[in-house]
């Protein structure tokens, strides 16, 4: 088959590789209905990350189980899944306490921007539909497998409650999902920051009901002045950056919340600057089993609509332009087909 | 009238001061019916904080009113009062949320190691007892201006519940009075990391479990032992070095919650690590004037005793030798009557 591999920056090529197989008896094989290129592809692409060996890329994926290992007991082929990009049995204790992406047995699930993919420990990462959905659902549903999982914990680690008045840092597809995540859990102001008109266009769609073009120490005097003079209860970081944070943690009210998910490179906080800000802290690589779920049924009934965050769809042997297109930020979110 | 006036390193002297007088209609003037030395006092002490010029010292405090500003409405001379260590109208909209600590006209009370006390915003800060206590209640009720209110948003800055396994660092005041509140919060299994045995036994009485001797990573070893290997739910962090809260942060399960009370020094936290953890982080200047109404009605009710903490007790005059005991720790906390 071909897949997606990236050899070095801006180097990725849609090439032939194995076919995955079953190593492990909990493993699954799913035929992949969709895929898409994620935010965090990108640190690998433009070289912030560096690249060891040629890599087979994507983590998003949705599509029927071809075959599972000896050991699967309640997956099923012909099954339709969607899984999170960490592996996890759902069993140990860090799953039972919602943190499956901090699973004991966690496994990292790459390779997906192929039309195969292997899945480990099945049973506890895979989650079926109600039925084989149709394909308008599918852009939707791929986005449980990470973005909308992980705009879902932002807010939910973000403590977003009914009524609060939430500010979002980030207006890529996290973000931007963030919004749409803050507003099914009952905010009533929704600020975002973003200089782009498409995407605060969409943001709009999602339920914001702000927007802040202002970046940096601006950005949280804006943010100031529409709250009381005291921040937002609940604050999303979804960037990752140094900046970002700070604004983030200065754009919260004491005793308001910062969900961070945007995967920090090279952010240091000072201990004395958190001590004053008072601010809750909580982030991490989204335990995106947790809400699947909840989120497969909202999707299900047409109560949201995530898939919308996808502004280009490519046939997936032009991964590659899903790629360029993103890094030049001439599309928020790339879907290929396989 | 005659306090306690810090000069420089480990130079503290009991000496004649000017009596505070009302300067702002919201003053009260407070007569001290006890004070003590705080564990962040002796930072100036030690020198670690510099000290600028000679300062009065001290900002634990209980007593009775003695005289009142022309806009005070609600508190009386005669009454018994407590108050926090930063003044607060409890009316703005940090209070309102309850982090009068970040109040918008907060001030900082200081020179309470002396008879008389001048405190801004007597309506927002004091808080009355039922009734004139007898002196047996006096170092309970003292506690509750600072220690034991640090103590409490501890355990509530880590989300303590009914039934959680809990671990503190630090065998201070504050931590043993961590413990003392995370029993009341209904944890189940207190570990308190101690090396002293004095204090073992003071943590043992205010219900810990366990005793953890070991520091750094074999602390954080022993703890992840305890604990199915994931870590605690709830960490109360009460020292401030980095040490400590890379011990605290560490010993915390995925989805836990550290709550940071140590006045930090020097700490540095990755936003790596921070995500990779995945802990709910929170601290700062306790919010004491929150509490001061339910830890009131314990105190006064016999249902805590947090005046245990204090195995010192000095004539006011005696204050240096107040600090030495603390800085050698040869006592854990000293209580000084004027």
């Amino acid at each position: 088959m071909r897949g997606a591999i990236l050899y070095g920056p801006y180097d990725v090529r849609f090439e032939e590789r194995d076919e995955p197989t079953i190593i492990e008896p909990t493993d699954a094989i799913v035929s992949i209905a969709a895929t898409c290129v994620c935010g965090s592809d990108l640190w690998p692409y433009r070289g912030i990350n560096p690249v060891a060996e040629p890599t087979p890329m994507g983590h998003e994926y949705c599509g029927i189980v071809e075959a599972v290992g000896s050991a699967v007991r309640t997956i099923k082929p012909g099954q339709f899944v969607i899984g999170s990009f960490f592996a996890s049995d759902n069993t140990c204790p860090n799953c039972q306490d919602g943190y499956q992406s901090s699973c004991q047995r966690r496994e990292f699930v790459g390779g997906a921007q192929a039309p195969l993919l292997r899945v480990p420990l099945a049973d506890g990462t895979l989650v079926t539909t109600p039925e084989v959905p149709s394909d308008d659902l599918l852009p939707s549903l791929l986005t449980l497998s990470d973005v909308m999982g992980t705009g879902w914990f932002a807010a939910s680690a973000a403590n977003v409650e009914r009524g609060a008045t939430v500010a979002v840092v980030g207006d890529g597809a996290v973000g931007l999902l963030g919004v749409l995540a803050a507003r099914q859990m009952g905010a009533e102001r929704i600020i975002v920051m973003s200089r782009h008109e498409s995407r605060q266009r969409l943001a709009r769609e999602f339920g914001a009901t702000d927007i802040v073009t202002e970046r940096g120490e601006e950005g949280v005097a804006r943010i100031k002045d529409l709250t009381d003079g005291i921040g937002a209860d609940s604050v999303l970081e979804c960037v990752g950056t140094q900046e970002s944070m700070m604004q983030a943690i200065h754009s919260t009210r004491p005793g308001g919340s910062v969900g961070f998910v945007g995967v920090p490179h090279g952010v240091e906080l000072s201990g004395e600057g958190l001590f004053s800000t008072q601010v809750r802290l909580h982030g991490g690589p989204a335990p995106v089993r947790r809400f699947l779920p909840e989120l497969i049924d909202l999707v299900c009934d047409g109560k949201i609509n995530p898939g919308k965050v996808f502004d280009l769809t490519l046939p997936l042997d032009q991964v590659p332009e899903g790629y360029r297109a993103m890094d030049e930020r001439r599309a928020i979110k790339s879907l290929l087909w396989p």
